[in-house]
C-alpha cells in the first residue's frame, strides 16, 4: 500500500486458485498472463510445478492458499471435493468464487455453508472448454450468481480468463443456467447424431458437405427460441404460431418412416414426438411448442423417470 | 414466339402449379409477383379464386393444368395425392417438379414413375414456412435433387419464391436432406423444451431473459458440427476431441440430478445419454460424438424400434 495507485489502471488483484485440473490450469495461465499475483494449490502437488515456473506462488496447503488472498477461486471436481478441500480453512472475510460444476441445490447449500463461515459467496458455471480460456474471440464465458457486491468488485478479474455474465442473487442460478444450456445442447446433438446417421448410408454425400446446411439450419432455427419464450411469458401458446403442433406431429411420421428406410433407430427423437402427440390429443393441436414445456413438467410430477 | 427476345432479360417462364394449400398459395403469389404466367389447379376449386383475381389462369382439371405449360410444379399433401392427381395427365416431355413432402424412397419411386411416363423429374424439400416465401431476407430455401438439366434450365424460376439448392442427381436426396435437417431440429427443440422446463420453477427468471443466452449458446455449439463431420469422414473419432465422451457422460449425471431437483422429467435426454454410456462401456470414452452415429445405426439393425 505504498506509492500512489492510479485510479485508471489499478494493479491486477491478487487471488488464490484451488484446483489445477485441465480447467484450473487454463484459468491460472490466463490470470498470470493478465498480470495477477496468483497463489495456487492442488491436491496432487505436481500439477502446480509448471505454473510455479510461470510465476505462480505455490501454497503448501489449501488453508494456506485461502489465507494468501482475499479473493479465492475454486475449480475442483465436484461439490464434495470443495467441502473436503475447505474444511480446515479460515473463510472469514473471504470473497469465495466457486467455479466447480454442481447442481443448483448444491450451489445454494454451499453458499449458505460459506456464509455461515463468514465468507461472501459467488457461484460460477463455466460455458467454455480449456482451449477457449484466455482466448476472447473463442466466445467462452462464465455464468455467475450470488453475492452481487463480490461480482461487481471483482468483475474485471473474473472477466480476465473468459467473459463474465451475472445472472442474479440466487446462488443456484449460475448452475441452473449452465445445466439448462448443456441440456439443450444435449438435445441438439442427439438430433445431429440422428441426422448424420440418416446420411450415413449415402456413399455419395460426404459428411462435411452435409454439415454446412445442417449447421446453418440449426443456427437459423435457434431464432425460433425467442418465440417460444414469448409464448411462455404471455401464457398464450397460440400466439404467432406458424407451424402448429398438429402439423408438426403429422410430419413426424415422415421423419420416422425415413429413419426406417435409412436403417436408423428413431429412439433419440421418439420421446419428444410422443410428447407432441399427447399434447395434440389433449386438444392443443393449434399451439406452438410452449405447451410441451408444461407437459414435460407434468410428466415428472406423474413419476415418469 | 414473336418479337425479338432479349438474351439478357428473357420473359419469365410460364408454369403450372397443382396444389393451392398454404404453401402452394404462397408459392403461386411469389411467381405471380415475379411476373411468371401461371396456371393453377386445386382439388377444391374455391382456393384458386383469389389467385385468379391476382392474374393466375385457372385450369378446370389437373390434366389441363399439366397440358398448359412445360414446367409443372406439384405442392400437394403427400405422395399418394401426387399419384391420384396425375393419373389422367399426359406427362410426356414435361419438366415435373415435385415439392410435396415425402420420404427418400417415395421420391425415388415417384421419379422412376414419372420417367416411365416420359417426364423429366426433380424433387424438392421445402425448408421454409409460407410466410417466408417471397421474402428473400427470411432465408428460406428448397433442396432440389434429380434431373440436373431440368434444375439448370429452370434455376431462375425455381429460385423466385425462395432460394434453390441442388443436392445431386439422386431424386431421393432432396427429401433426405429435408428430413435430416428437420430431425436435427426436432432434437434441438427437445433440448430447448427441457431447458425451458428447468427454468420454469424460477419465478424471477423471465423466459425471454433466458432465451437470449440459450439461443446464443446453441448457435455457437452448432459450430461443433463440422468437427463431428470431419471425424466421420476420416474415421478417426478421437481427432480434435476437447470434451470426450467419458467426460460428457459423467457430466450427464449433473444434468439429470438438476432435472430431478427442478421437477422436470429427463425422458427427452436419456435415450441419447444411454447411447453415450453404452459407447463408453464399449471402450470408446476417449472419442468425440461421431461414434454415436454408428451406434445409433447398430441399434436400428439390432431391432430397437
Ligand atoms: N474441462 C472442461 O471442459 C470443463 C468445462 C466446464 C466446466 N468444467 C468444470 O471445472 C471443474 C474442473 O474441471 P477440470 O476439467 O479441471 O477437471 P479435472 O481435470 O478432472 O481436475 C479435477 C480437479 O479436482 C481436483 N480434485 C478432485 N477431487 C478432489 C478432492 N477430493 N479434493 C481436492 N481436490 C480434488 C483434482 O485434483 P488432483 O489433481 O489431485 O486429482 C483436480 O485438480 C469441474 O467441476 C468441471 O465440471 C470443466
Ligand atoms: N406449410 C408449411 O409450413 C410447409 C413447409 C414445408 C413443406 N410443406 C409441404 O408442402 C406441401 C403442401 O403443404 P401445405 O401447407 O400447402 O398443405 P395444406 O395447406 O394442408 O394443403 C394441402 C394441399 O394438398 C391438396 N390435396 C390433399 N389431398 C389431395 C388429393 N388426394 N388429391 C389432390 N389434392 C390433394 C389439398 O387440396 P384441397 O384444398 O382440395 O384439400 C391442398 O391443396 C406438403 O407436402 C407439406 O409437407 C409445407
Amino acid at each position: 500500500m505504498t506509492g500512489t495507485p492510479s485510479l485508471n489502471s489499478p494493479s491486477p488483484t491478487p487471488l488464490s486458485l484451488l484446483g489445477l485440473g485441465d480447467m484450473g490450469t487454463a484459468l491460472a495461465r490466463a490470470w498470470l498472463a493478465a498480470g495477477h499475483p496468483l497463489t495456487v494449490w492442488n491436491r496432487t502437488p505436481a500439477k502446480a510445478e509448471p505454473l510455479a515456473a510461470e510465476g505462480a506462488h505455490r501454497a503448501a496447503s489449501a488453508a494456506e492458499a485461502v489465507a494468501a488472498a482475499d479473493l479465492v477461486v475454486l475449480c475442483l471436481l465436484d461439490d464434495a471435493s470443495v467441502g473436503e478441500t475447505l474444511q480446515g480453512a479460515d473463510l472469514r472475510g473471504k470473497d469465495l468464487v466457486n467455479l466447480t460444476t454442481s447442481t443448483p441445490a448444491l450451489s445454494r447449500a454451499r453458499a449458505a455453508w460459506a456464509q455461515e463461515r463468514g465468507a461472501r459467496f459467488l457461484d460460477g458455471g463455466i460455458m467454455a472448454v480449456p482451449p477457449m480460456v484466455g482466448v476472447p474471440e473463442a466466445g467462452g464465458y462464465i455464468f455467475y450468481s450470488g453475492d452481487a457486491g463480490l461480482f461487481d468488485r471483482h468483475a474485471k478479474t473474473l472477466g480476465a480468463p473468459v467473459g463474465a455474465r451475472y445472472v442474479g442473487a440466487d446462488a443456484g442460478h449460475a448452475a441452473l443456467y449452465d445445466v439448462a444450456l448443456l441440456s439443450a445442447m444435449t438435445g441438439m446433438f442427439a438430433g445431429v447424431t440422428h441426422a448424420f446417421a440418416l446420411m450415413r448410408a449415402e456413399k455419395d454425400v460426404a459428411p462435411t458437405e452435409f454439415a454446412e446446411p445442417l449447421a446453418g439450419w440449426l443456427r437459423a432455427m435457434a431464432g425460433m427460441i425467442g418465440g417460444v419464450a414469448h409464448q411462455l411469458e404471455s401464457g398464450d401458446y397460440t400466439d404467432g404460431v406458424v407451424s402448429n403442433l398438429a402439423m408438426v406431429s403429422t410430419g413426424n411420421t415422415t421423419l420416422l418412416e425415413t429413419a426406417r428406410e435409412q436403417g436408423v433407430s428413431g429412439e433419440l427423437l421418439t420421446p419428444y414426438m410422443d410428447l407432441m402427440r399427447r399434447r395434440v390429443e389433449q386438444g392443443h393441436g393449434a399451439e406452438g411448442l410452449a405447451g410441451l414445456v408444461d407437459l414435460l413438467r407434468d410428466a415428472a410430477a406423474a413419476g415418469v423417470r
